[in-house]
């Protein structure tokens, strides 16, 4: 029986059309796109090419703003560092909010760890800024403000256009980490007003270590890699060109679908939040109701362990997750169910449902049952369960 | 007629083997390594396969030793910047050579802009650095030496192997960007005995944007990308596991062709040296006669521009390069061509001719041929060279 995902975060299938790109490319053997010779040339077309598909994804006009990077923590980390080295000089304070992705928070901490000051603003009950929030904890020495775009643990979407008009008025630069909304769900860069906003192609049906940073033109950035002039001269190193194409093609089919694509998750994140209560009882739904990205359910079951769920629905052949894979192998309960209220043993029995084209409500029902069979199971040796069932 | 490419280390081809693995990891579509279930697994596997095979092409019992990297860009970016970081509390001072890649002067460039220290010794006519001279430049202070394996220009090699006697004698950690070497020459991190070695796949025959890093045991480096847990905690972000995969099939090709494949490169490359004379007259061959890699011939041509070379060959369909296909877009003299005493006009006239399987005794032939009349050419219409002959 073929695997049910439904862990798309962790990362999606490539799409039949994204494989025959990649497959073409392997075949057709570009060369280095750095060459001064005709193989040479021939990569830097394609490598071009897939720059303004994926630049045309994000309502981006000038395909050179786009920084290819190995994926979407390498643009975060030249982002946040990038920056933050390249204006020091104006200051060293950076404002962010708790509920950020590993990436951001330990590029801060690291940032720390060089005499950075950041100040971390929180969230509401539904994991979303407060602008108003931003704007206070903005100073004078403040550099950068560092806001994700959608939470890929609990699907909250941040009001990035509004925190951009608070930066922009205080001239300070907003950089936002869109790695889970890009391809997903619209991403304007324009509209969003974002100074540097990151992505990755896994997302969206493209293969997993390729991605990118929009630099809009006047940002002062030093790159985190240094060597060759490749990248505008922001990031040095022979490209990735099998994945880039990758990316490419599967920003075209991004563009293309994604109004069918959105419909289609929407309603199996709909069929699950309706069907739920018929399969468990005792559980949150995490995340904002209304803003939050329509491929992603959170729940925390009380009284048992997520990541015991997700070994038993694995026996099943159902993926899913607690949590973002990046996380995976560290022992601490998640910063983003904590920063939403939840208390720590509920945001162990954390669940994260990410949907993709693949899926089907046939899906979304034999998961639950799985579900209430899993639940039931683990809840049964639970003294805690027992306790509060019996008081 | 199909492109005769002299300039392998730019990009080697893909080897059909190497494309068969990539395009089967394509189509086996692995989701991403760290997530929890059994997609996750089966791509951990096929990571760890891949780990395998290139930690034994570097002689390196331990595969979880090699981290990898989206290049050799980023393996020597990590190496320097992360050793540094690391270990500024003992020292801040850092001994290399100067005639480095990009790569390793640019990162160290960038560490002078954090208050670090740089003593750059200097290299023999040849280019070979003198053990002697690193023992003189360690200070106190010193941290680290970053030497590399193989230059990229002249192709000479260094004696890592009596420069980590000094470092580890003087307790200083040794890195050796060894990028051009690894999979063309024998390179082995025991006997060598660096304490840090940077590769990458493509002068091998496998996909760029990949490579890696070997970190021995107990040496202090912090990540440059800050995030999740992947690869040892040393390098976060999701691993591009296909090209990854391109990679290890290009290592354990590699290890079984080594010998064929130099004897096969090194046919040409003395062909070349010999015929050579019989089509052109007035130049300089650049690197060390003994201690040099097999596939590479450096010749600076007086008289003339080697870009223009590039062009009048590349119109013959023949891919050579002037030097470093990521130096290529700045305008500069090279500077390991004036480190070993070329003079500036010379340096501009230098070809970097690199060999790979595909080539054949008949290509020399043909490449030579245009040679000889591109030289004609250019030389015709310069009036340095009409002033010398005249002279």
């Amino acid at each position: 029986m073929r695997t049910i995902n439904l862990d798309h975060l962790s990362a999606t299938p490539l799409l039949p059309e994204v494989q025959d790109a990649m497959i073409e490319a392997i075949k057709a053997n570009y060369g280095n796109p750095s060459s001064q010779h005709k193989i040479g040339d021939r990569a830097a077309q394609a490598l071009e090419q897939s720059r303004e598909s994926v630049a045309k994804l994000l309502g981006c006009e000038v395909p050179k703003q786009i920084v290819f990077t190995s994926g979407g923590t390498e643009s975060v980390n030249l982002a946040i560092k990038g920056v933050a080295w390249a204006n020091q000089e104006k200051g060293k304070h950076i404002v962010t909010s708790n509920i950020e992705h590993n990436a951001v928070l330990r590029s801060l901490r690291r940032l720390k760890m060089m005499d950075f000051q950041v100040t971390s603003v929180p969230v509401d009950q539904y994991g979303r800024v407060n602008p108003d929030h931003v704007a206070k904890a903005i100073r004078d020495d403040t550099i950068l403000v560092s806001i994700m775009h959608s939470n890929n643990e609990i699907g909250t979407m941040q009001p990035i256009d509004e925190i951009s008009e608070v930066t922009r008025g205080k001239k300070v630069l907003l950089h936002s980490d869109a790695v889970d909304s890009v391809g997903v769900v619209p991403v304007h860069v324009k509209k969003l007003g974002a100074d540097l906003l990151s992505f990755a192609s896994n997302p969206f049906y493209g293969p997993t270590g390729v991605g990118g940073l929009y630099v809009r033109p006047g940002v002062k950035i030093w790159p985190l890699l240094d060597g060759g002039v490749q990248e505008n001269n922001k990031r040095a190193g022979a490209e990735n060109l099998i994945g880039i194409i990758g990316m490419g093609a599967a920003a075209e089919l991004a563009m293309r679908d994604m109004d069918s694509r959105i419909a289609h998750v929407k309603k199996l994140k709909e069929k699950l939040l309706r069907d739920l209560p018929g399969y468990i009882d005792g559980y949150y739904v995490n995340g904002h109701p209304e803003h939050s990205l329509p491929n992603l359910v959170s729940i925390s079951i009380r009284y048992i362990e997520g990541e015991s769920v997700v070994l038993m629905l694995d026996d099943e052949d159902i993926a899913v997750s607690t949590r973002s894979a990046c996380a995976a192998g560290s022992l601490q309960a998640s910063h983003v169910l904590l920063a939403i209220g939840r208390e720590f043993a509920d945001a162990q029995g954390t669940m994260v449902i990410t949907f993709g084209v693949d899926n089907t409500e046939k899906n979304i029902d034999l998961f639950l049952r799985a579900l209430k069979d899993s639940v039931k199971t683990l809840r049964d040796i639970s003294p805690l369960y027992s306790k509060a069932a019996g008081g």
